[in-house]
């Protein structure tokens, strides 16, 4: 069955406007009496029949909803170093799909790519249509967020204040993800922050641990590129915590 | 440095030939008196200095000899159905670099791609291309093969006897990978066995089930696409008997 974000909910009803509307009347070219799924990313998915098409809106009447148990429980969150289109597209794409809650895209010291102003918005657009595409192909009913592009001294201010910091590092030699996950507790979100494609400078390391209390870590002993470490450690933590696998 | 696979190995000394040879000095512009590290996928490799470039080959004296720990020491064998040409790409690019044995293009029932002949070898030269590149990448010392295409009766005989064989499966709900590698044997070979696109058929599971005593296990709630169930399924693996992170 096709899923769709909700634009407006009502008792019994949902209506689907704009790109949703678009997408089940001229990609999907479904028609009254076609059944749907919607959801509001509040945890909770609506079983739907279309009941009438319009010009500027769709209604679906709700038949049932549900509760999925399909979100992970604990929240992990990935803060990615800015990195060429494509990288940080796949990590979106596939991070969603695993279970990621968000991600907040950072302007590192070794970032190539430089976005400001509109055209840093207009990429966060793009990329949560990514993330939002990805939750319906994965069947999640809460998409992930997709933050504003952001500077290290706005981290902090973006995540709840129990977040646990994780910072994987290629000079980490002593402390590996692993036995650093055995000492964390999965109720409070975690955050993993991930280098572009040159990795991190020590100093953006140093800052991490003294400004956000960040725990560098070892992903092991092959080098990883900027977007398999990403996905590499989200399983991992997601896997730990049990929320995958 | 950058690294190289040797053509032959001497006593003091190796040669690179053909692609080894045109990337050192066409690609990279490498001259006599330059540092180098060889690798001739016996899990040993060579810091050696250039000391002649000739018409087919390249000399290196070999300056030391290590064994780096930077092999799985569980070896994890990919087998996948055979999917669109780039997903293939980013599993072994990807696989390669977290740490897979090698990896086994399986024409599955439901693969769309249909490769057979000439093709089919070519197909899988170009991949092992990708294989040894994302090797070097990664500091590997020993490049993970990609065998031919295979069909389903040609998986027993392609890995050694006690490979202990899982098959992650939409279908599968009651049994998680992590309680079955809780199972599991680190000191045997394990294959990771992932459907194309559209999955699996179950007479497919059944058979592997049967024939190769392969456990279907569930990858977690949320539907992955082939190439995100692999990368995931392969990390976790890894993961948990201590090859990564």
């Amino acid at each position: 069955m096709n899923r769709f974000k909700i634009t407006e909910l009502g008792k019994d009803v949902f209506w689907l406007r704009d790109a949703e509307r678009e997408h089940l009347v001229r990609v999907l070219r479904l028609s009254p009496g076609d059944l749907v799924v919607g959801y509001d990313n509040t945890g909770k998915e609506y079983t739907s029949v279309i009941v009438k098409i319009e010009d500027k809106s769709v209604t679906c009447r709700i038949l049932s909803t549900d509760q999925p148990d399909v979100e992970a429980h604990t929240s992990v969150f990935m803060v990615a170093g800015l990195s060429k289109g494509e990288k940080m597209d796949w990590v979106i794409q596939k991070g969603t799909e695993l279970g990621m809650a968000g991600l907040i895209p950072l302007r590192a010291k070794r970032s190539i790519v430089h976005i400001e102003g509109k055209k840093a918005r207009d990429r966060v657009v793009r990329w949560q249509k990514i993330s939002s595409e990805a939750s319906k192909q994965s069947h999640r009913v809460q998409e992930p967020e997709i933050s504003e592009v952001c500077d290290w001294k706005d981290l902090k201010a973006l995540l709840p204040e129990d977040t646990q910091w994780l910072i994987p590092y290629e000079e980490e030699k002593s402390q590996r993800l692993s036995t650093v996950l055995g000492m964390m507790n999965g109720k409070h979100p975690i955050a993993v922050i991930i280098g572009p494609e040159g990795g991190f400078e020590e100093t953006e390391v140093a800052w991490a641990r003294e400004n956000l209390g960040a725990q560098s870590v070892s992903l092991g002993p092959r080098i990883l590129r900027t977007e398999t470490a990403a996905l590499a450690a989200l399983t991992m933590v997601l896997g730990y915590f049990g929320d995958l696998g």
